[in-house]
């Protein structure tokens, strides 16, 4: 079975109940162990055993639970969950759980439930074992980082003086779409002259004027897998400046990329990046991380961040995006997304990072 | 101050924590508090008091926090976090926390950082406040639900023989996003034929034939706050089975409906709607509750359903969607938004209820 492996990494426990909770308390565990296609599982449960998987949900969601092969406990009211865990957990003492998604509530309640249990935090386990992404996982990030490249493509050729922020935020989303996602893996930045100095812009009514940054962060969900992409252009002719921020960004992206392999600890890779650019006088400028793990998550495991005292692995996969930010002025960000090889790495994203100046 | 009222309902404390978790683990009220416009402020906390609010975030989303006119305690590393806790609650003995939205594990580590505070638990509280809305937060929903229905009547034109179900997915979020929605406020659900009688579906691959059913719901995210609407229409003439089926569900709606004003209890407007379909052949098809409340989650409180024994109030906001599922060959629902009012209500959703037979 496919998720056997996170058994290798969660080895204190031999059951994990995985809780997906509401809208706002997703654990994507449920849909990483089922792979189940369609569906929200909202208050749905996985029993996880090294043999099997059976899920608990609502007849709701029944059809869409069993064309995953797996076993399917039917739920008609929230009451008989009581008595189906007590009934499944009943040879089990010590049962993990992702203390990383339940609720406070959700296990205040599941402790009521199952009071005879002891619970053990199995988070970092199963982070560890979703970190290396299996060929399967491999091949859905390729087509979403796939996806979100061509829609970039697509739409440069969209972009006009006078447009909104917001416009050019629908114009991207529905490329994406049409190129093949459910939907955008998050919410787009689309942010226009000054306020690409904001790393964590939401787009507003800001027009496109002459000269402006056009700084555009934006992913695509394909089969529940993220893609990450960010890239700034110019519209209009460069001005010095601009060029020479994008150029450090690009170099420090470019040397920083090329020693991802396995082996490497994040916090060395961000080095090179930070270090190229705290050797010029953007020097304290690139205020975030260099990268994150991509997967079901957008920011997923590993980090390529100071603190990320850490070797990657193989098939891990991770962004690289380092940026400039200048209050005021501008910012610059290019980022992309990459497979950890054993000696070396695979691009997936293809966009050019050229610098496009649009006239 | 706008937020003042959650202290009438959690009057247990005088001090609450939010924390915003991270992709998975948002919690709305950090939102709801601030009614800040931009930024993710993912790991950020709100320190919450009847005189003021303190924001405390990363430097990467100080500006966008600053914006709110509320104090920001902006942090450079993780761990400034403890100490800025321990001083800023250095007089407070009891802490509310929204135990729906913390994870075990933000609660973990909240519980070592301030060892010496009690817990309080103050998230029916804060739902309860946050069921009754204040007149910006109904025009924000007036405008999503205006958004969702415009786009519905946009997208209508663009159905086409042979169109995949996603294909008509990306059209509709399109027309959101040119209609003003920041993003979908969740993943649409497009049903073609007998995918319809399934609640959960995610639009596939099936292309469109003629006197297929086209089940469309949907909904527009407006400065964070939701619309949820859902219209079937035919693509062809309808059979009489179809146009039975609909006109029961129609029926079931408009009845229902016409009941809600303040103070009737979410189960007897359930009931309404379900005694009028449960007289008919198709008794029992109707698996899910009848409404939910509308506000910056697209499922929240109150319920429409038979298990929520508590009256409505005014300006709470809820949707109305009957439907009825036969396996096999499709299923029919209508959903509209209303806004409860003392002697009526107001439906915000504006898009035609007739059948519209696409020939």
């Amino acid at each position: 079975m496919e998720y056997k492996h996170i058994f290798d990494y969660a080895r204190e426990v031999d059951t994990i109940l995985i809780v997906n909770g509401g809208e706002n308390a997703i654990d994507k565990n449920f849909f990483y162990l089922t792979q189940v296609k369609s569906g929200v599982f909202e208050g749905s449960m996985l029993i996880v055993k090294p043999t099997e998987i059976k899920i608990l949900t609502s007849i709701l969601e029944e059809q869409a639970a069993k064309e995953t092969g797996l076993e399917v406990l039917a739920i008609h009211k929230k009451k008989e969950i009581e008595k189906i865990l007590q009934s499944e957990l009943k040879n089990v003492d010590v049962v993990g759980l992702n203390y990383e998604a339940i609720t406070l509530s959700d296990y205040t309640e599941l402790s009521k439930m199952i009071p005879d249990k002891r619970f053990v935090d199995v988070s970092v386990s199963i982070q560890e074992a979703r970190r290396i992404k299996t060929p399967g996982e491999l091949s859905k990030l390729r087509e979403a980082a796939k996806i979100a490249s061509e829609s970039f493509e697509a739409v440069i050729g969209r972009i006009k003086e006078g447009m909104k922020e917001t416009e050019l935020a629908s114009e991207l989303v529905y490329q994406m779409l049409r190129h093949g996602a459910s939907e955008p893996s998050f919410s787009s930045i689309i942010a226009f002259g000054s306020n690409s100095s904001l790393p964590h812009y939401s787009p507003g009514d800001r027009k496109l004027k002459k000269n402006d940054y056009v700084l555009m962060d934006f992913g695509a969900l394909y089969e529940r897998y993220c893609s990450d992409v960010t890239r700034t252009l110019v519209f209009g002719k460069a001005s010095e400046e601009q060029k020479e921020i994008y150029s450090v960004v690009k170099e420090a992206q470019e040397n920083s990329m090329n020693a991802i392999r396995a082996n490497i600890n994040g916090k060395d890779v961000d080095k090179i990046a930070r270090d190229i650019i705290d050797s010029t006088k953007y020097k304290d400028t690139f205020i975030h991380s260099l990268g994150h793990g991509l997967g079901m998550n957008v920011h997923d495991h590993p980090a390529l961040s100071p603190g990320f005292d850490l070797p990657l692995k193989e098939n891990m996969v991770v962004t690289v995006e380092p940026g400039i930010y200048v209050p005021g002025f501008g910012g610059v960000r290019i980022e992309d997304d990459v497979i950890v090889k054993k000696d070396g790495f695979e691009k997936i994203t293809t966009a050019t990072r050229d610098l496009i100046e649009i006239s």
